[in-house]
């Protein structure tokens, strides 16, 4: 198991590195888009290959109930399966069952919970996590993880936070064991590479907590570490802090990922910060309510006053959407509930994402993010 | 008002042509996608750009109420508005206002509805299908017709086809008038072109009605003449008997369309009985279901036999969907609701339509349909 990862440049905390994963480089700091059951929702895979995503994230709790990791590991693994040769990484699975709520019940062993689409009832432990995410032949799979509630005690988010590291333990001892039974191993032939699996500090929303879960988890030696449990309800100063604190710890040779964040302009400050990959919904989401991301801030395309406007939805965005749609046509696709209106708001959103990526690598060459981060934080 | 339109081969009946269209030429025998509200459901504009699409239909109805002829106009027509500089075709919305049922009135004046949409009362005659369309700057204006019901007694269908063929006469009076008016002759500026207008031949399921609707509405001298009123719950049998009682009459010099129509196999038949143009909304509205028309016949995806099948949906099919998805995953997709469903498969659709069109135009040129004429039939 390893990740290659190498620091090409560095401003101030913020690092521009290459991740080398066995399906092809990521330059860092990257944005994710999130490819929820094997489809990046609405967007076929040759335009993300033209936006120039080099890494997309898949659902183990969805994809584990439907098609079925059994499924997609006898047609070759979940790359093959949606066609897509770059990079993948998959999350836990943890994070949705909790999601769930009053549908599950937290064991030492694992967590039981009842499927959202037929009310079956299913066990997660970390080695079934790692079984199903090297059944899907993901590139960096996640260890399973305690996603502890928001807001919650000092005692209670240490105890989960203990729970999640022996729960990492556990996942490493199978992954190790287990990692070489990708379904690309055994299909490439020719390229012994192998998936690598991340750990994820959790401790809630005490920084001392994150720090020891930090500390604890890099004992355990994994070759990437994430930043798990935010973005759940917490004030946005929180987040930082719990990033901050956990970024103290980490080591600054591996890549460092926080998961589920953010907005555009939240994504800029933690690169700077010296995150290296983060993922999240809010483009495709976002994309599919009809709200765009753009250098003028945010635009709510169903809004009367774009009905007559001929420009782009972004005059300051080169991507197909922007070149060739105004926004009187994508408004009146919204309105009129048309299906492309999902697909051309998320394409533009994802570039606009992928784009305030690109201009972030390009800023941390050149050894200046001030200008970026404050034209971002002035979209906040 | 002119349609240049030339034959360059026939066989049999089946003739092999182009029609000149202001917005460019359109190989013939052609299948037109429908794209209802500006919109081929699903599908970006330079997706049908790729699938070699040159003309596309839109349907005044929807238009009209939303997002409105006027605002179209005044953003320079529907080609600017929805960036399709191909030939775009208009219905004349009586057929969608037919459709509407107890919601219309019809008079000599023209027929009275209440919008789907929010139940305002609207009327359309064909002076003001002609303004509309006209608004919307189309290149083949559909003159406004009654659409004659389904069944229909022999005196009705005669009254109902007298009515066309007057409002045949106003639709033309007011389009000789007004034609200037498109929103694009303005623009262009060196380009003096102008739309054309189409006569509709009616007269329910009597053939000999049908022939004096298609004599009729030839005295009224049109660039191009359409068959409307099929594909209305009649047998199929009934539909070319109207449809060769037509063709004996019209003009052969002139592109004759065949309105709404149909399957793979009823659009090559109606080509080699010399039909020009057609339109449906099968391919489109029958991928957003999961039917895929293909070499093999037709297919619904969803059928869990498809679960693990790794070949394409169609193997005889050169579209982007078959050389990069599997069965399998297109079913994944389709029971997963995920929205790539619906654009992938209306891809697939489109391509089989369109390349089906264009080995009907090759078998013209090379002089012998019936090797796809018998291969097509099979499929039915």
């Amino acid at each position: 198991m390893a990740l290659p990862f190498t620091i090409e440049a560095q401003t101030g905390t913020a690092r521009l590195g290459r991740i080398q994963t066995a399906h092809g480089p990521v330059e860092t700091p990257a944005f994710m888009p999130v490819g929820t059951v094997g489809s990046v929702k609405a967007v076929p895979q040759d335009v993300l290959e033209e936006l120039d995503a080099h890494i997309i994230l898949g659902n183990t709790y969805h994809l584990y109930l439907r098609p079925g990791h059994e499924l997609v590991r006898s047609l070759g693994g979940l790359h093959k399966f949606m066609s897509w040769d770059r990079a993948l990484l998959t999350d836990s699975g943890g994070f949705q069952v909790f999601s769930l709520g009053d549908l599950t019940k937290v064991s030492e062993e694992g967590v039981t919970f009842r499927s959202h689409l037929d009310g079956t009832s299913h066990l997660f432990t970390p080695e079934r996590s790692m079984e199903i995410q090297i059944a899907l032949g993901s590139d960096i799979v996640m260890a399973f993880d305690e996603c502890t509630e928001h807001p919650a005690e000092r005692e209670r988010s240490r105890t989960s936070m203990e729970m999640t590291l022996r729960w990492a333990r556990r996942s490493k001892e199978y992954f190790d064991a287990h990692e070489h039974e990708v379904p690309w191993t055994q299909i490439a032939g020719s390229t012994p590479a192998t998936p690598a699996l991340s750990g994820i500090v959790q401790g809630g929303m005490y920084a001392d907590l994150r720090r020891e879960s930090a500390e604890r988890t890099v004992e355990l030696d994994f070759p990437c570490y994430a930043i798990g449990g935010l973005s759940v309800g917490e004030p946005r100063e929180k987040t930082v802090e719990m990033i901050a604190a956990a970024l103290e710890v980490l080591p600054k040779d591996k890549p460092r990922y926080v998961m589920g964040v953010g907005y555009p302009h939240e994504i800029v400050q933690y690169a700077a910060m010296g995150v290296d990959m983060m993922d999240c919904v809010l483009p495709t989401r976002a994309g599919r309510h009809g709200l765009l991301f753009t250098s003028e801030g945010r635009m709510n395309i169903k809004n009367a006053r774009f009905a007559q406007d001929q420009g782009p939805a972004d005059p300051k965005c080169s991507c197909k959407v922007c070149a060739r749609y105004s926004r009187a046509y994508l408004r009146h696709l919204f309105v009129a509930a048309e299906p492309l209106a999902g697909l051309l708001n998320t394409i533009h959103n994802l570039a606009f994402y992928l784009d305030t990526m690109r201009a972030v690598r390009h800023a941390i060459r050149l050894g200046d993010l001030s200008g970026l981060l404050s034209a971002s934080v002035s979209l906040a």
